[in-house]
């Protein structure tokens, strides 16, 4: 019979240390590894310390994945893609984790459910980890812990790392200075779509995956397949020698699925034996550490309680239309300089 | 005959003193306009004094606009709609200002071309004026003087602005700081793209128009038009009570154009009515305000010589390999702090 005891026990959530935490990730927990995410993405004092020390520890050891972004417009398919990936990776025997960003929307919570549904493979599969996280309004695509969720994964044994993001927008280049592989999916289209944004995306793209290569599609992924080449030819080359390469897949049907790996073994041998993954990654790394130096200012900034009486100040003289937001932004910043 | 005197004053650029400048866009001069907005774009240090003082002046003289965000993915027509829309606009009496935002490529520049030959009509008629700006990078699909380069033009006479930004992004919301009004644009399609993002951008619109509504397309046009009502009445009033309308059309053919006239009309009318516009117009004060202080921080930080001296070599640990990045960022705080 139960007693009040196991009844409250049930419900507790045990508290670990950071070393419980860091000894955990290296032991391949994926519930302590979600409790260190949810640690790094959160943005209160303690929780930062604390997760400044599980990061650190566990960079030792990371970087030991291939990390890929994977960007589309909406409806492109890039779930099941991921999904049917991500089975692939498994079958060549490695743990594949997948950090989806979740932009979806401001004021409706997150879209969890929906990636249950769509990715149920990886999602039922015990060597498989999918960690939606939410995207921090206009940071551009790539949540604000997304880097540091990558370090984890590696660190709890995932060697096949997705970060998936939406959007054709500027998001991608957030996307570009974590991932080792760059990714575009892209759907049979009318074969005018290749303007404005979409040709800034495809000059970060290190592949395009033309995707829902089935049916009635076939035909359109085809010239869809065509096009886009003849736009990379014309536009890119990577300085390394990469020739970016250009596949029809079906991730509903599972065809073509292989072409994408090949493609991701190709790319990681290429740019491991030229040295361009490592010089890459350097680049990374200093993005990363300015990253870190610009959050410190804005936080070391907005936590000054004099500069909050300053601005809550001036904030009144524009809501109240006695200045113009220049104006009292110019007040403001005089104000400021004497503190 | 030409003397040497001749050519070089047909080379020299007029220098201007910031007095002329605002007597000039006071005056409806479109090329003083211009360079004004160039200013207020400049990076340089004494280009932003004289940029301040001249928004500053303009500011009394803006604000009697329309203000219209218009956005829509890549192949939507938007180049197409603001050229039908800024001609009907013309037709009933208003000037009408294109702030196109071109994200195209970070390393192709810009598109000023294809927004010339698409917006043909607009671009040769004296009552309007085009002007497409660089969106610096990430900064979410909006120039960083977007704002001022809006206020410069409401000065000049233009009393219909047309804000264009691509992407179906994060950058909506950047465009709804500085927009009274926010289209969508979108294409008829499968029937299926009501996801992920957006969903988002959804939220934000407070009009969809279907465009490309002819030929084969209009019955697909009118299938979208229900799906998005259907989606529309399911996730959103906005509080103050006005109904998002859908509409579709043909800006090709200028079929419609006028009822999306009617929209804007109606939405000017019922907003200014119970006073939301004013109210979104404080709002969007407060956030310019915030803005500039928040370019101050970053400028006044990375200005510092002893900033710079400590990050650099900070940096070169992170490059070296002979610091993590997280390391090395909390080793650069701790000399910042003591600063």
């Amino acid at each position: 019979m139960f007693q009040a005891a196991d009844w409250k026990s049930l419900f507790m959530i045990k508290k670990y240390n950071e070393d419980q935490i860091i000894q955990g990730i290296f032991s391949g927990d994926v519930n302590i590894l979600s409790r260190a995410i949810t640690l790094v993405e959160s943005r209160k004092k303690e929780d930062r310390v604390s997760a400044g020390k599980i990061v650190q520890a566990c960079l030792e050891k990371s970087g030991r994945s291939l990390r890929i972004g994977i960007t589309g417009p909406p409806g492109a398919g890039k779930s099941t893609l991921i999904d049917a990936l991500g089975m692939y990776a498994l079958g060549q025997g490695k743990k594949a984790a997948v950090l989806s960003i979740d932009p979806s929307s401001s004021r409706n919570h997150g879209s969890i459910l929906g990636d249950k549904t769509r990715m149920q493979r990886l999602f039922r599969n015990e060597n498989a980890y999918i960690r939606p996280s939410p995207s921090s309004g206009m940071s551009g695509g790539v949540g604000p812990a997304t880097r540091e969720a990558v370090i984890l994964c590696e660190s709890c044994g995932f060697n096949f790392i997705m970060i998936e993001t939406v959007g054709v927008g500027q998001g991608e280049s957030a996307v570009r200075s974590l991932a080792d592989f760059f990714l575009l999916v892209q759907i049979p289209g009318a074969g005018d779509e290749l303007q404005g944004i979409k040709r800034g995306v495809l000059e970060l793209a290190d592949a395009v995956v033309i995707n829902k290569a089935d049916g009635d599609n076939l035909q359109r992924a085809q010239n869809a397949r065509s096009i886009y080449k003849n736009a990379i030819m014309l536009t890119q080359t990577k300085e390394w020698g990469w020739q970016v390469p250009v596949e029809i897949c079906s991730a509903q049907n599972e065809v073509g699925i292989d072409r994408v790996w090949r493609i991701l073994k190709d790319y990681q041998k290429a740019s491991e034996s030229c040295g361009f993954l490592s010089r890459q990654r350097k680049e990374q790394s200093k993005y990363w550490f300015y990253e870190v130096i610009n959050r410190f200012i804005q936080e070391n900034f907005w936590s000054n309680t004099d500069v909050h009486r300053i601005l809550s100040a001036k904030e009144k003289t524009v809501l109240s239309g006695k200045a113009s937001p220049l104006q009292a932004a110019e007040d403001a910043i005089s104000e400021l300089k004497k503190l």
